[in-house]
């Protein structure tokens, strides 16, 4: 099979002009098919505000009313998509911006309302990769937005970790997968106080072990469950590593 | 080949919710291969205004400086594109929504400064139809945004019933491709106060013999000159009709 790389950036690295050039610039360099997912939180709540709209958080997720739904379909799908499409091309990249709904690759049901509400929020239930694949093989870039649809005309909000997980799942039916999410730091380390300290690898075994220790805590667990989740679904690898080193990625590989 | 009906919808039909529900109806009647080309200009007004960043037309055109840009991007590519995507994708349409950067189908240079300085405003210069008219042949709908790009990272703002034109006039290569401009009275009208009085057909002898008689005039002389070139470029007709004809259109049909 054919290696594909899917790499999933956060929102501030994609926000900023210069960030974003040095970041294309090295994605551009991964040999390879190449998928890029993004976020655009950020940029959502700033022209929220400067609509007049509040942006609610609950458990870091953004509550999606129909004005917020706006918002992001513009911003995510609008704004920031297409400007890192347009770089790209630039780049010589055969870039193409989607949403879930476009090619229906990604459909979601809205999220049942439990403890909270959070809206025109999306869970991702299918994946239809056929399409995907043969574009991808024939040497275009998707570029995925944060967004999903319900095929019942509605978008959904859709957390980009998701989609760059459930994306590379049904990917890896077609290609040998890489998925790497960019961090902030190295990688995963194993002192927090040294930047230095990077775990290079995680298996199902050392993971168990790293958590026993207290060594992998926090928001880093359910990150690495579901890394661990998508390599028992076919994915090759997952890295986590810092948005400068994914052209040669030097950090924690989960496998 | 095979059938191919490209149409176009300005902005006010795609913009409320009950005309855009009717017009996608209609247009998922239409048989064969089918494009959607779209505006946006009222909702990208009203955001602009929302963000405190004034709307200057001139001879009925947008200037599109940095700020107007990202307006734009975000309302036609995100906005309006998204939902007309995720609307059609409801009724079974397997739409994809694009601007010009997108699998870089539509390539423009910024329009030079005379008199007006348009800014990020592009006029097309190159179409790759290629992968577009093979995504068309598996049955793909392309949702097509007033938006080109320059291949220099720079998203451009195109005027749709050009986009429309330029479009039509690549996939001839592909198809046999009838162009529908939707219109506001059932047809091009030989009597402006009678709404019944449409001219079934006008070639090039039979459009110089109405201007002479002063006939045809004003505005709808450009839109019938840009039709008879897209007919001498190898469209089969260029169709201008009521948008709630379009699954049957009986309006006027420039060939």
């Amino acid at each position: 099979m054919e290696k594909l790389t899917l790499v999933k950036v956060g929102g501030k690295i994609v926000e900023e002009p210069e960030s974003l050039a040095a970041l294309l610039a090295e994605f551009a360099k991964i040999e390879g098919h190449k998928v890029l997912v993004h976020g655009g939180g950020r940029s959502a709540t700033a022209i929220a505000t400067q609509l007049g709209i509040e942006s609610k958080m609950v458990n870091g997720r953004r509550i999606t009313d129909a004005d917020m739904l706006r918002v992001v379909t513009m911003v995510y799908g609008g704004l920031v998509n297409k400007n890192i499409v347009a770089q790209l091309q630039k780049l010589g990249l055969n870039a193409l911006g989607l949403t879930g709904a476009d090619l229906n690759y990604m459909r979601s049901d809205i999220r049942p309302v439990k403890d909270v509400d959070y809206g025109f929020v999306g869970d991702p239930k299918e994946v239809n990769s056929g399409l995907l694949a043969n574009l991808i093989a024939q040497g275009v870039v998707p570029v995925l937005a944060p967004l999903t649809h319900d095929k019942q005309g509605n978008l959904l909000n859709t957390n980009a970790d998701t989609i760059a997980g459930e994306a590379a799942k049904a990917l890896a039916k077609h290609f040998e997968v890489t998925l790497m999410y960019c961090f902030e730091k190295k990688g995963v380390l194993s002192n927090p106080d040294d930047d230095d300290s990077v775990i290079p690898m995680v298996d199902e075994q050392l993971f168990k072990k790293y958590v026993d220790e207290g060594v992998i805590a926090g928001g880093m667990i359910p990150k690495i469950e579901n890394s661990l989740a998508a390599v028992k679904a076919g994915v090759k690898q997952v890295i986590i590593t810092q948005a400068s080193d994914i052209a040669h990625p030097c950090g924690t590989t989960i496998k």
